[in-house]
């Protein structure tokens, strides 16, 4: 049980934010729950600042109280990053929603935290520009940065550790700290921006990001495919990266996932496994892609290399491949998932993903596996009845075993997802108690209070 | 002066290496010169490790008797960054020079630090791969991470942050820590590989690095054309860049430095502001691309757009860029160079690249202007001679203008040649004092005796 907040402390507090501070429990209660799995933290107050001079009024004012702070975006993370841990206070981003300046002949933005990856993708769209990372939410580009997020362009776009240029941060003593300037390359010191970029909120708040754009590709085709097994799907993949084409997308869909697809989606896609390609560049370089594609896609026994050209047909594939979370869930009406990802070098995926698909049948549960196939990287999500725990412990004994299985090919326990309260033992396999300590001795150094979402991250010492 | 080495410590060294160790006074000179201009600082020892090992026992007992430390690659680096500034040991890691892992299906090679670039990328030939990263000199694949290195493909392949995979690294207590594991992306933990590519050797000693490998280009075609002036060869890269034509070099070289190469390689440039270019592709897509670049050069004044499409007219071409710091040199004999480089961003480079160019100009110092301008990164050598110190002074002078310059335009201090003992109070001015307190206690955390490269990155408290 968290200690009550002192009433000093929001007094302090209301009077800085008004009405923009919460103590009610239905407010506490929305912010104390995610999309994991894990049951209700709820914090004991939730305040909205405004600006970068409110976020340090509040750090300074919860340091001098000892009170807990949890950063707080869209809350779509998948790994309980969100939840209070420690209870204290939730710092919800989202009002600080503006785009700060856009500098189109630099190929960058400035943003606030709060705001969504499509909210800057409409903004953008006039420009001829995009922002390519994208997690299947609308996440804000906060929690995206501090989750170190990355989505289906990230084979060729890289990930939120390619695409933050800076940050303007809030240490946790209240200080504002811009991690670098706007130059696309810098050789200044220890990298900081690259330090909070997955920190998951234990180092500070992010209060601006300025993150690369990129010019909309003059010329866009996307495919779909059926392949007669997993094994055949991977080998294509792997295939195709291998022969360096770059292709902006390649993703993975199981048979499971494709029925969910289906019906949520209204399509009609065979109930096997799929790879979901999207090519960028000039027509004829794009052309030069689909050629080498779609015969190493033949070479595998893939069918119905089918063509989506049409902006308003590739929007739908798309979306369809975005909204696979929410069709799972429709799968088993009333259930929640245990969602979980891994990554490994691009040569082990076709043994770990059908490896995995095995393991995924003999354990009877509904688990559609979908991926970011051309990093390595893929998802399981397990879905279960919260009120069987026989069920719950089997989804979580099929997650150790693909974990271990993708560290025993010297991959990483999550490519996208971070570790959140869900992996953190998994860290401690993935580079040792020693990495785990460097990692330790730098947030002691700059939350030497631990008020920066405490419980994250690292697993409580024994 | 520093205190002498114990003979304890000496001994038990002694013990460790046989004759991998040395305390000859010839040896600890050669060690404590570099290409800057500061003051020889030799080590008081220099030790030859072969193994991690070894690096393991060296750096314990340099803990146990207070030594400082100071890893040593090629002796490349240009701001100081290897001499011996407390004296104490040079751990020189040229003899770790084995190619430990070739994955070529996953694009990565682990190597150990004393590889260099060159005899990586010869291994790498009949594989159809290559690694892009590309520093002027031969430099060591561990010095290229320790000092975030980049070069003249950077502007297409990224730098060391975008192309380690991860490190092997000696913690200064001696431990083993691996940074990550050999996937593409990771969201385990914080950043560690990051943080220490560009850490100056002040965090451990690394041991091994995987490196991302690049598939030889189908096509390669280089250019080379002359500008009326500064101005028209930037804005031709400026629009080059905005759209989204993905150059694999874009290298500004000014005037004296074309005179510089004229001589030193056998060609007969104008000598007039220059831009070099490579295109990689398929031959389609570098068709395409060398039409855009051909129009835009053509937009801006540029004459003589000349080919170089065989291997040896290409080589030719580039290793009289890459020489260009010893070609430069030759223009004054028995001087030394004082060299800096800034980044800014693209929309800022033709002001910032001609204001000094104005200014250098005025200098009346003979200072060759070179730049990977395509990521609006350029360099400044300023030929001295060091017995003149008013001349020395003017290029300090120049330097510091310089800087002011790019931090105004939100540039960078730095964009790959790192900040050494040279660029201490730029980086604060960059960063502000806040954000070199967030590096130093990163640093005091992993270091506590502070006896890595002691004296580097950060200037001393008043």
């Amino acid at each position: 049980m968290n200690a009550p907040l002192s009433p000093t402390f929001l007094a302090a507090l209301g009077a800085l934010l008004g009405d923009r501070l919460s103590t009610s429990e239905a407010v506490c209660r929305q912010h104390g729950r995610d999309e994991s799995i894990f049951a209700a933290m709820p914090p004991q107050a939730v305040a909205w600042p405004a600006s970068t001079d409110e976020v340090v009024a509040v750090v300074r004012l919860c340091r001098e109280h000892g009170v807990p702070i949890t950063p707080y975006g869209a809350g779509s993370s998948l790994e309980g990053h969100t939840l209070a841990a420690r209870g204290g206070l939730t710092l919800n981003l989202q009002r600080m929603d503006r785009i700060l300046a856009l500098h189109p002949e630099d190929l960058t933005a400035t943003l606030q935290p709060g705001v969504t990856r499509k909210a800057l993708n409409a903004a953008l769209r006039d420009q001829g520009l995009f922002f390519p990372i994208d997690p299947g939410a609308d996440a804000t580009i906060g929690g995206m940065c501090a989750t170190r997020a990355s989505g289906t362009n990230a084979v060729r776009y890289g990930t939120m550790r390619e695409n933050v240029v800076n940050l303007r941060v809030v240490t946790p003593e209240g200080e504002v700290v811009d991690t670098a300037r706007r130059a696309r390359k810098s050789a200044a010191g220890y990298d900081l921006t690259r330090l909070f970029v997955g920190s998951e909120g234990t180092l500070g708040v992010i209060v601006e990001a300025t993150v690369r754009l990129h010019p909309l590709p003059e010329h866009v085709m996307a495919a779909v495919c059926a392949f007669p097994d997993a094994h055949s799907a991977t080998a294509a993949v792997v295939q195709t990266i291998q022969m360096g084409v770059p292709v902006a997308r390649c993703e993975f869909v199981d048979p499971v996932a494709i029925r969910a697809i289906n019906a949520y989606s209204h399509l009609t896609l065979p109930e096997s496994p799929h790879l979901f390609f999207e090519f960028h560049g000039s027509e004829a370089g794009v052309k030069e892609q689909v050629d080498l594609v779609a015969d190493t896609v033949a070479e595998h026994g893939g069918q119905g290399f089918e063509w989506a050209a049409t902006p308003e047909a590739r929007t739908r594939l798309w979306e369809a491949r975005h909204n696979v979370y929410f069709a799972a869930l429709q799968l088993r009406p009333g259930c929640r998932s245990i969602v979980t990802d891994v990554c490994v070098p691009i040569s082990r995926l076709a043994d770990c993903l059908v490896q995995t698909a095995d393991d995924l049948k003999a354990s009877g549960l509904i688990a559609p596996m979908v991926g970011h196939v051309g990093d390595g990287n893929f998802h399981v999500q397990m879905l279960v009845d919260e009120a069987q725990p026989a069920e719950v412990h089997a989804a979580e004994a099929l997650n150790e075993r693909l974990v271990r299985r993708a560290l025993a090919m010297d991959g990483t326990c999550t490519g996208e997802h971070g570790i959140g309260l869900h992996k953190q033992g998994f860290l401690v396999e993935e580079v040792g108690s020693a990495g785990v300590d460097l990692m330790r001795r730098i947030k002691a150094a700059l939350d030497p209070q631990g008020l920066m979402n405490p419980g994250k991250v690292f697993a409580p010492l024994a």
